[in-house]
């Protein structure tokens, strides 16, 4: 765990950082145990939303680092999240229509920190991404975006599918990258709009491609398979960059 | 070095890692050394322009896998260099004007990799790095690179800005990145292009900045500095794809 910044373990420091409202990225917690503090963890993690996962002791004892974790760690948030309103309402402030990055189960943090930073300088107003699997707000996302989530601000739910239709009562059209979609030039990615990233390997999910309006594709000429996603996600998001500016 | 294939180390492994012609990515010598065999290996090295730096017995000490490096390591590229005129002959044959990406001083392995698998994807017939400072062919280059490598010919130079002179002659232009720039959708990039890519850090240099005759900017609307150095090489790339394919 030496890219994150914050593990917090052992129950009685655990239940300690539920009740005072920290962000929890995920909690581990040895599978099995049953007994009366790891069930308060349990209700307290839940009224909170945090994500619980279920881990071998093996898994426990590689995650800890006092290796005193009492069959329980949580990965602190090193940046506190938004709310999807939060983005919204920057839009709003800013007199422009709704730009956002919708990031379908991005693993890598490398990734998730240079899309975060793509997503600052294109001009999105905020970033959502989903609360389980995907990576989280650790440090080396904070690194890797280089400042940005200082300033963009990321938001997590739990179904980016109910989400995505959540937005289009806003207003926003969805689109996502693809490679079997629409040459991205031919299509009018104007307007209020969210831009739905996939993960490396799967590419966007089939429930959230469905709930999408548009499917972009980056037209390839090469030998081999796709971009790195971080890339595929600067292009996209700046074809959209220029098509807002020549509609000026 | 653990991002490393190949490391040779010892003199005569070394002498011979020369002599049979394969490729030295950077060959470390120990600071001081003159004796017979280190004279030899410098002659060899010296014949075949691999790239030598000295350094303390403690850096080498460090490089070393096995503690037994006398004086000398060498590090071997994973992947073959091609030179400039496979370039260009790749982009004969094909029947395109010439296309190719030029990397000044690009040190992250991962960025080189991305950047190469873009190279491969926007269609562009190369790569040319510097010899000196930059990442070379590494393995966790080829591995970023998703096997880009195995398809894409990337040549390392010893002088970016005499490179970019000689293929002037060949009727190539060259556009930078420079955030200061003319905004890239008001440049016209049709025709044989070279696009030069800085490092994160620095970005171009100046020799090699004087030498392009467009510098074009990615609008950019954030907070933060700048983007990443793949990401903003593919979005780079692809406003020279979109014109080649709306010249058509």
């Amino acid at each position: 765990m030496s890219d994150e910044t914050s593990v917090i373990e052992g129950r009685n420091a655990v239940i300690e950082a539920l009740r005072s409202g920290r962000t929890i990225e995920r909690l581990y917690l040895q599978d099995g145990c049953q007994d009366g503090p790891i069930m308060t963890i349990r209700r307290e993690a839940g009224k909170r939303e945090a994500p619980i996962k279920y881990v071998s002791k093996e898994r426990l004892d590689q995650l800890s680092e006092t290796g005193r974790h009492q069959g329980v760690v949580a990965l602190i948030a090193a940046y506190a999240y938004a709310q999807v309103e939060d983005i919204l309402k920057a839009a709003r402030d800013k007199g422009e229509p709704p730009f956002l990055f919708l990031l379908d189960d991005i693993e890598d943090p490398h990734n998730l920190g240079a899309i975060i930073r793509t997503a600052n300088l294109a001009g999105a107003h905020g970033v959502i991404i989903p609360k389980d699997r995907a990576a989280g707000l650790t440090a080396a996302v904070a690194r890797t975006s280089a400042g940005a989530l200082n300033y963009t601000p990321v938001a997590r739910v739990t179904n980016l599918a109910r989400t995505i239709e959540e937005l289009k009562k806003e207003g926003l059209w969805f689109v996502c990258g693809d490679m079997s979609g629409t040459v991205m030039y031919e299509l009018d990615l104007k307007g209020p709009i969210g831009l739905v990233i996939g993960s490396e390997g799967g590419g966007v999910g089939r429930l959230v491609r469905q709930k999408c309006d548009l499917a972009a594709a980056i037209p390839m000429k090469g030998d081999i398979g796709s971009l790195n996603a971080s890339v595929a996600a600067g292009i996209l998001a700046y074809e959209i960059v220029r098509q807002r500016l020549t509609q000026a």
